[in-house]
C-alpha cells in the first residue's frame, strides 16, 4: 500500500496538519508495510504552470525539446505519485474561502490532459482510478455546510469534491475542523473531525 | 486616476491578456493622466503565505521583528496598491475550474485582517472602498453561466464575486471568453466579451 500525504497549511502547529498526521499514523498502524509519499506544499512552493508547461502538457512527449521536458518533469512526477497512490490524505485549511494557493499549485500540476483526464465525445473522461481520499479542512469559523448560514461562502470542499471527481476520484471524505480560531468551540469540532478520520482509517481496505 | 492591472495566464498569447490590455488602453485613452500599476502574476510568482506571514498579519506591527517585517512587506505593498487603485482590471483564465494558483497567491496576499477586512459583532466588515472592477475570464469550453450545463463546475467567477465583496469590492463586471479552445465558437464569444470590456471602459467615471 502507498499513501500519498499532503499538507498545505502555512503554520507548523496547524490543526489540519495534526489530523492528517493522525490519519497517516492510523493507516500505518493498520498496514505496517505501507509506504508514504509526503509533500509539505506550503514549504515546497511548487511552481505555477508556465508557457513551456502548457506547451509540453498539450503536445506529444516524443516531440519535446529538453526545455519542454524540464518544464513538465515535476508535473509528471506528481501525477505518477497520484496514480500510484492507494490512499490520499490531505490537510487543506480554508484560506480566503478557498483552498490555499499552495494547494491550488499542486492541483494545477496534477490535472493533466492525457494523464489524469481525456476528452471524449461527451466532453471529458477521468483517467485516475478511484481511491479512498480524505480531506481535512480547517476554518476559522463555522456554518459552511449545506443549508447553513455561510454555505454560499464555501468554495473549498465543494470545489475539492468536484475537481477530484473530474479526474476519477469520487471516494472523497471530509473531516472539517470548524471554529479553529475559537478556543471555546474548537475542541468539540476537532473531536468530531477526529471521529471522521478514525472512521476513514478503519474503512480503508475493508469491505464497507 | 490609478489603474491596477493584473494578468495571470501562463501564456503570453492569451485571450485574457489581450482583452485586459484593451481595457487598460481604453481607460488610458479616456483618462490620459492615468497611471498604471501592473503585475504579471504568472511570471512574478508571488510567494505563498508562510508561518512568519501569518504571525505578522495577526499581530501589532509595532511589535514586529525584522523577520516579521520582511515576511509581510510584499503583502503590505500589494494591499497599498489595491487600496490606492481607482479601477481594477484583471485577466483571470479558468484553470481546473477555479482561478489559477498564481492569482490565488495574490488573493492570499491581499486579504488582510485589519487592512482589507476587520471583525465586528456580526462577523466581518469590509475595509476596501468599492471601485469599478473588471475580471476577464477565459475558459476552454462554455456553459458555465447560471442555469447552464456546467454551472456546478464553475468555481471561478462566483468565487471572485464573493471574495471581492468580502473586502468591499461589489462593483464587479465579468467579461467571459468562452470556448477559447474552439476555433469555430471562439470569435463570437471573444466579441461578446470585448463588448463588455468596451461598456466597462465607457462606464468608469460616468454617472451610470
Amino acid at each position: 500500500m502507498t499513501i500519498l500525504h499532503l499538507d498545505s497549511s502555512a503554520r507548523a502547529a496547524s490543526h489540519s496538519r495534526a489530523l492528517s498526521a493522525e490519519a497517516v499514523a492510523g493507516l500505518q498502524a493498520r498496514f505496517p508495510d505501507a509506504s508514504v509519499v509526503y509533500h509539505d506544499l506550503s514549504r515546497e512552493s511548487l511552481p505555477f504552470v508556465s508557457e513551456e508547461w502548457v506547451a509540453a502538457a498539450f503536445s506529444d512527449p516524443a516531440t519535446h525539446s529538453e526545455e519542454l521536458k524540464n518544464a513538465i518533469a515535476l508535473s509528471n512526477t506528481l501525477v505518477d505519485e497520484l496514480l500510484s497512490a492507494d490512499v490520499l490524505v490531505a490537510g487543506v485549511p480554508m484560506y480566503n474561502l478557498g483552498v490555499p494557493a499552495a494547494f491550488k499549485a499542486w492541483i494545477d500540476q496534477i490535472i493533466r490532459f492525457g494523464r489524469t483526464f481525456a476528452h471524449n465525445a461527451d466532453g471529458s473522461t477521468a483517467l485516475v482510478a478511484d481511491k479512498p481520499t480524505l480531506f481535512i479542512t480547517a476554518r476559522g469559523g463555522g456554518g459552511y455546510g449545506p443549508g447553513e448560514a455561510r454555505e454560499s461562502f464555501n468554495f473549498e470542499d465543494p470545489y475539492l469534491k468536484t475537481v477530484f471527481a473530474f479526474i476519477g476520484i469520487n471516494s472523497t471524505s471530509f473531516a472539517h475542523i470548524n471554529n479553529s480560531s475559537n478556543d471555546e468551540l474548537l475542541p468539540a469540532s476537532f473531536e468530531d473531525a477526529r471521529g471522521i478520520v478514525t472512521h476513514f482509517v478503519d474503512s480503508v481496505g475493508s469491505a464497507s
